[in-house]
């Protein structure tokens, strides 16, 4: 079973999926920076895998810090926080991942805070001295410790499951001869689990359902090319490989049926921010008359964005771009526009796949 | 100057385009099957310049035929002709510009065969054996080898003052202000002169428009970045390179005003084959509501081909998408589509720009 993250021995094991299809490499990741460098490189990748690797991420600071005043562990986990905030603007599944985790870290420490007298209730901004290296205040932060572990257990656990309830909600929409065609990955690799809009590919596969998939590799890092189709490959998937360019061409003459896709952030009025390439492809699937589904687990879902307008773009480095692997592919000093992601407007959305359902957005039609 | 191609002391020398942008190499060329080779591996590109390649390749076959019968002579031209033909299916100008050539053989015989009355009149199938190797004789093979030498220079000739009268056409629809798309590399590179789409971004920066320009990379084999982002630079164009698949986000984000590519193969209709991700583009340009034109001299329509139906379309090896310069970025065992290029439906062509006018097959509006 390929699992792109675990907990094991209080460390952090991943995939670094930069060095995918040529080598599974697992690496053991013993602290933040670390982790935050991954997620930057895209060795951990995917919206509901980066949240839950800042989940862990939360949870190795914590258990990291040396700190023993209550002050200097919170100072520590809110420093850790800022950090992994910091790794990508996108994806909102890693700020949904980490206001879970101070949510339980204020709310652990209410109940198991010692209630001796002589240990003041604490709070930031407090000055302690008090008792600070008496062995039921260290016992109290060990506790919060181990809250915060479980926690990010948690939120591993439950994106296992929802990959499964995603995979079997959208499963109902394949029929026999479909053709499917997706971009990035969105995939095994992406979750902790069985993905999104790959998982409902791998949950028809095991109703019995034949179809075939299209794959879009998915400049400039490749995802669909080295992720996606590694993973379709495994799994028995009868899937061909295109470039993005392509994909018009496969639509029209290889009869491609539907189009699924994840999703990295969801506005409140359906607009999905996706791997850039996504909203080109569902102006295509409008064009050519055929269904244009994103999966995604709810914690997609950002309620505090009335549209698409208000998702932040990440912007990446020029280089990726200019080289394709190591080889120079364009001038040195070309100018150039690499984001990261697009918005699909919901109108070209015909259905959000959840672990709580399928949501019609608009009934599609052929223009 | 940048010439893709020349004629020099009876060789031809041609720029390889697969070294750019990394290194400006010119290649001597003194047989046809090193013409087919670079044909068949891009090193000679672009639906007019393979025209112009051809050309020069069957004048080249014929200076260096040693036959001295008419004979013989004949079996070599139509041996290479054969060669060239079957080095890529695509584009037209490859076909219009050996049929040019052989029917200038065909004419050039017969003016100049030797009238004497020793030598009969020849015509293939008649085998001929007396007064072979006489003076006259040897002269009027000479004399053919001259007259097909000129009739490729001729459209060489023909092919730069053709650039120049597109790009004249073209730049006027170019106002201040435009962001135009391209894909592919329709410029300098592409033909004998200064391009077909490019040139008209050419000839509207020598009228002192200003404008901007948005360049796909254009995968596999990327000649947007490789190609036409240099040529771009080279002429002190404002150019921004993209992925391909961010071509939606520049027309929404960045303002692209109107979308201009080549073509390898036009159909009596209106339907344009050109390199894959074209027909996305013009699917993209619909949606937005921007134009889309089409570039490419008059010797790119081909009145034998009713719609774009009937255009060949070449499908290329699968290691053009597994290999990304000479690292592997998909596993070794995946299914592959290459088509190297796709079909436009006139419905999505605002109109077709050549060197006698702008042929507008239907109104442009936003659907």
């Amino acid at each position: 079973m390929i699992e792109p993250i675990k907990w094991k021995d209080n460390n952090i094991v991943f995939i670094d999926q930069t060095q995918l299809p040529v080598k599974l490499k697992y690496v053991k990741c013993r602290d933040i920076d670390t982790l935050c460098g991954a997620i930057k490189k895209l060795k951990i990748r995917g919206a509901p895998l980066i949240g839950v690797a800042v989940g862990l991420g939360y949870a190795l600071a914590g258990i990291n810090s040396k700190e023993k005043t209550f002050r200097g562990f919170k100072k520590d986990l809110a420093r850790a926080s800022l950090k992994l905030r910091a790794t990508r603007p996108t994806a909102v599944n890693l700020f949904w991942a980490l206001d879970r985790m101070e949510k339980r870290f204020d709310t652990s420490r209410l109940g198991l805070w010692p209630r001796s007298k002589n240990i003041p209730r604490l709070h930031s901004g407090h000055v302690v001295r008090v008792n600070e290296a008496s062995r039921e205040y260290r016992n109290a932060i060990a506790q919060i410790k181990k809250a915060i572990l479980k926690e990010a257990l948690d939120i591993l656990k439950e994106d296992k499951l929802m990959c499964v309830a995603i995979g079997k909600n959208g499963a109902k929409l394949i029929k026999n001869g479909d053709v499917i065609l997706t971009h990035c990955n969105a995939g095994i690799l992406a979750t902790a689990g069985q993905g999104t809009a790959l998982s409902i590919i791998y949950e028809a596969k095991k109703q019995g359902k034949r179809f075939k998939v299209y794959a879009d590799e998915t400049r400039p890092l490749m995802q669909g090319s080295r992720l996606t189709m590694w993973e379709l490959i495994q799994k028995r998937i009868d899937a061909t490989l295109i470039c993005d360019d392509m994909a018009a061409s496969a639509i029209k003459n290889k009869g491609v049926t539907k189009i699924i896709v994840g999703a990295d952030r969801i506005a409140r009025n359906g607009d999905a921010a996706n791997k850039i390439g996504t909203y080109g492809l569902a102006v295509l699937a409008k064009y050519h008359g055929i269904p244009f589904y994103v999966a995604a687990p709810s914690s997609t879902i950002d309620k505090d964005i009335k549209s698409g307008k208000d998702i932040p773009i990440e912007e990446r480095n020029r280089d990726e771009i200019i080289y394709t692997g190591s080889k120079q592919t364009a001038p040195i000093d070309s100018k150039v526009y690499n984001p990261a992601f697009d918005v699909t407007p919901h109108s070209l959305i015909s259905g959000i796949i959840t672990e709580k359902g399928i949501y019609e957005i608009k009934r599609f039609r052929r223009i």
